[in-house]
């Protein structure tokens, strides 16, 4: 039906979300070529009829289509190339789909266009599960004109588009913005259940009233269940992951002259988590920093 | 049918709350004595068949009940002396709806005790036009056994009511954890949509996106899209009273002994308010601080 649906679709980076992304396209009738720096990450893919490229080249063609959802900007700047921007070639369409810089992306679509690629930013929200179900939010901008072949891609991974116009940066900008949102909401939830819990208030009492009233919306609920029983583990999103993040935003802020006193408590705070060795735990884990400074820890949690 | 749809109400503090709460207890068929400061506030309440006391000891009569929404502790403190709690006395109970301090709440429960009237802590969620259609959250606290006189008064005001136990201090921390969470979300959302604003993105897209998926709740629906059109007045809630209470939970993590380093950030967001002028618009408005800092000021806004 779509030149989409018949041909091959090169994926790059297949961490938690990009396996999941990566299942779901199968699923929906997408032939893929898959490609992961550590080939171990291929295996169940290639089970569900991916095939698996040994390098970033063999994963697309011509003219064709190429995803990534790789861990950060320096990674996608590393394999993005010229030799893979000079195989995809003019027509070719990079979906670029990782949480990166608006820097970053202005610099990578110069680059892509010079070769006659069309570089189109989406990055999403949802954890892997959502990711696995096709049920992401996709944050869209770039060249209009690679919008219709990558309509069948967006409808399988996403439940919802919210497009931002030609500049990729844009949607980058809101992805920062919105996980910015998400940091501010775990430490605001962390700072109020711990003076719940001091003054011998229980905190999920407190958190069962704001969530079904003011706050019922699914981080506050579903991150403040986490942070009220501190089960941090296994992490949906990776205290490290956070911190790149939060660094991604301060460095957009300072790019822009700008203070945001919030986002530099928070890169703070992902700093001491850090350097204590707590990286791998979920972000929601935040919370157990706030804990730990108000003499509230080790009186039990799930952190280890 | 109950006690109370049959004996009179006294309630005293007709600000925009109270003017809301009391005309929708009228309306309930409850009657209802008032007492305000300023006599001119009574009016409208007059009109709808309110008494107007002269005094607030002429609010209750013995083992009756006895409404407050107050602007502060201090005023709390001054209203509710020796001679109004052995007026109300024995059996009598006072439901004190106004957000105050945990320590404010002991020490009057304490005092009401002594006169044998038993003192509930019901601050609530909602703003002014809530209050005035009975869709106000509740969130209550103390002695069991004055609940079932005060239910009708309750249902008339509340669209639900959250319990938290016997000690009335509880429900004024849960009130307090409530109005930090809400005061760290437009911190949030006045930081995040300036990075917009400042790299050339749309915040009112970047705030639809948002509110459509992660944070489809009503505090970020609706205090977001006051800060995206920059409407801070007129106010549903002041900066004033918004800076009272951070200054309440700021007290509260000091008596726990705690840090909570967003209440401080917040705390001095509003302290530059307060000391610009700029107490009186809507406690969205502290997201104008952040436009100012970030140099946005003045391309827009209706702050005046």
């Amino acid at each position: 039906m779509t030149q989409t649906s018949t041909q091959t679709i090169g994926f790059i980076g297949l961490g938690q979300m990009g396996q999941g992304m990566a299942a779901r396209l199968i699923e929906s009738g997408h032939s893929l070529i898959v490609y992961n720096r550590s080939q171990d990450k291929c295996r169940a893919l290639a089970e569900a009829g991916a095939r698996v490229a040994q390098r970033p080249l063999e994963t697309v063609s011509r003219g064709g289509i190429v995803v990534s959802m790789l861990a950060d900007d320096a990674a996608v700047e590393a394999v993005f190339d010229d030799a893979l921007l000079a195989q995809i070639g003019d027509g070719g369409i990079h979906l670029s789909m990782s949480t990166l810089g608006p820097a970053t992306a202005s610099r990578l679509a110069a680059r892509h266009r010079a070769h006659g690629v069309a570089y189109v930013a989406c990055p999403v929200f949802g954890r892997p599960d959502a990711a696995r179900a096709g049920k992401l939010w996709l944050c869209l901008a770039g060249p209009t004109s690679a919008r219709a072949r990558l309509q069948p891609l967006l409808d399988a991974m996403g439940q919802g588009v919210h497009a931002f116009g030609e500049d990729p940066a844009a949607a980058n900008v809101t992805k920062l913005a919105g996980n910015f949102l998400i940091a501010s909401a775990i430490e605001a939830m962390g700072e109020a259940y711990s003076l719940a819990e001091k003054h011998g208030v229980d905190a999920s009492a407190v958190h069962q009233l704001l969530t079904q009233t003011l706050f019922a919306c699914p981080i506050y609920q579903n991150y403040g269940k986490a942070i009220v029983e501190q089960r941090f583990t296994p992490p949906g999103f990776t205290l490290r992951l956070g911190a790149k993040d939060m660094r991604l935003v301060q460095d957009a802020a300072r790019a822009a002259e700008m203070p945001m006193p919030l986002a530099s408590l928070l890169g703070d705070r992902f700093l001491r988590m850090l350097a204590t060795g707590q990286g791998n735990i979920d972000w929601t884990g935040l919370a157990a920093d706030q804990r730990q400074a108000a003499g509230l820890a080790g009186t039990s949690g799930h952190t280890a």
